[in-house]
């Protein structure tokens, strides 16, 4: 099931996306509070097409706990080893944004703002000291995530990564939710990143260095992981900061993000000049 | 005004705490809520002694945005420079416990866990692209927390700080609310920590590198502030990492930051073997 967080008229809802409609559900909340409530929605009977809906972020998480280097291809293009563990930092969730809006910066605070896809896992059951073996059953669903990065700020400041990637509007997710049991091998999804007409990344889950249920099991030792957290599983290569010579997003340009079985997820990219 | 969440009875209730007493407020929601919506609750007639309820942690925030360094002899005491600008990490949410409550760990995850008292801004009002002068207006209030910091995940696996002071358990926050007016100059309170009986930490607020106003109207012009949001502002000189020989906390020892005018925040410490 692809579950979604639209507009119409002015009103948030949310709907399941089969196709080119949108079938409006019984539940007048947000998918945050579906989740929490661990309820299985029914439709509500209405049901819109597509294009006379717009497409929100599925939901606000409460934490974002993202994972670097975690395709060794990735931390090669930057210069790095594969990490022994998990590498862990974190994303502000004010930073979340949805499908189609813009990714935005003032050219006073980054310069440097890079691309990266990622399989973003979606918990629903809250997840504390939870075995490998457990852990995809603490699952909610999937997204695409884009980790943009001011490279800049995340690097060449103080080397804590929060700041550079969690900028208002650097975290875009969607276009919707793909519930658990329609991925049953979060492992086997190709990913793709276009910046315009241009692939820049095409890799694929199988290349993680740890995976999805390992990383749940991981942090879930360390943090409780609460329903409607996030858990952003890393970068395939392919991004600017690793190319000669390094290339960064420019104003005007277009972020596409797919992920096999989930979509699409395209931005606009703005640079304010102060 | 002093506004505390606590529990009697099982039930979860806001009020005000004046001397040994607490006034019911009416409000029925949490803290959180009722900074959302701006609202200045009234007292609903019911009072208790301050011995009769739990005090608990104020609120979740929605995002605890923690600056490093911020004390340039606390930078000095570990070995650093002041930074030239605020250095900027994050904690998540789910670390907050509240006054009382037990700091825990396992030993197979963290064996170098160390205090820092510090100041925390909670924003009331949503603060974007904010200017130093009406900076203190975001303000809802302001609470203790204890930055609890694992020394070994933060310094010594990936240099990203996240993980070692996120933990569950990990950031105490209490024992209450002290509103904006009541603390006019944020930047005149002394803050201690003391290690079961023995002082660690005597510091001034007014010894900060970027002061409170800075921080928020900075921070805005990078992520929206939004109400419920806590900015931990650093912590004075006293830290274990900067002892020699280096001290950490051990099992049974009991933590309890003290800022004036807020009051005191006390926490048990609990190690786990495996």
């Amino acid at each position: 099931m692809k579950i979604v967080t639209f507009t119409r008229n002015g009103n948030t809802e949310i709907g399941e996306w089969i196709d080119d409609t949108i079938y409006g559900l019984a539940w007048s909340d947000s998918i945050m509070s579906l989740i929490q409530r661990g309820l299985t929605p029914n439709r509500n009977g209405e049901y819109y097409p597509l294009d006379a809906v717009t497409l929100k972020a599925p939901l606000r998480p409460g934490k974002i706990i993202a994972i670097g280097r975690n395709y060794a291809e990735h931390a090669a293009e930057t210069g790095n080893e594969p990490p022994p563990a998990p590498l862990i930092f974190s994303i502000f969730p004010s930073a979340v944004i949805g499908p189609g809006e813009t990714i935005t910066w003032h050219s006073s605070i980054a310069k440097e703002v890079d691309w990266e896809v990622e399989l973003a896992v979606i918990i629903g059951r809250r997840a504390r000291h939870v075995s490998e073996e457990n852990a995809l059953n603490h699952v909610f669903g999937y997204t695409i995530g884009n980790d943009i990065s001011a490279r800049d700020l995340q690097l060449r400041i103080d080397g804590q990564w929060t700041r550079g990637k969690s900028l208002d509007t650097f975290c875009p997710l969607g276009p919707c939710i793909v519930t658990r049991n329609d991925i049953p091998d979060p492992q086997n999804l190709q990913l793709q990143m276009y910046v315009n007409d241009e692939l820049m990344q095409d890799g694929h889950t199988s290349d993680m260095i740890f995976d999805v249920k390992y990383l749940i099991a991981y942090c879930s030792w360390m943090f409780t992981l609460n329903p409607g957290d996030i858990i952003m599983t890393g970068t395939p290569p392919g991004v600017g900061e690793g190319m000669t010579p390094k290339r960064y997003l420019a104003d005007g340009d277009v972020v596409t993000a797919i992920i096999e079985g989930i979509g699409e997820l395209r931005n606009p990219v703005r640079i304010l000049s102060d």
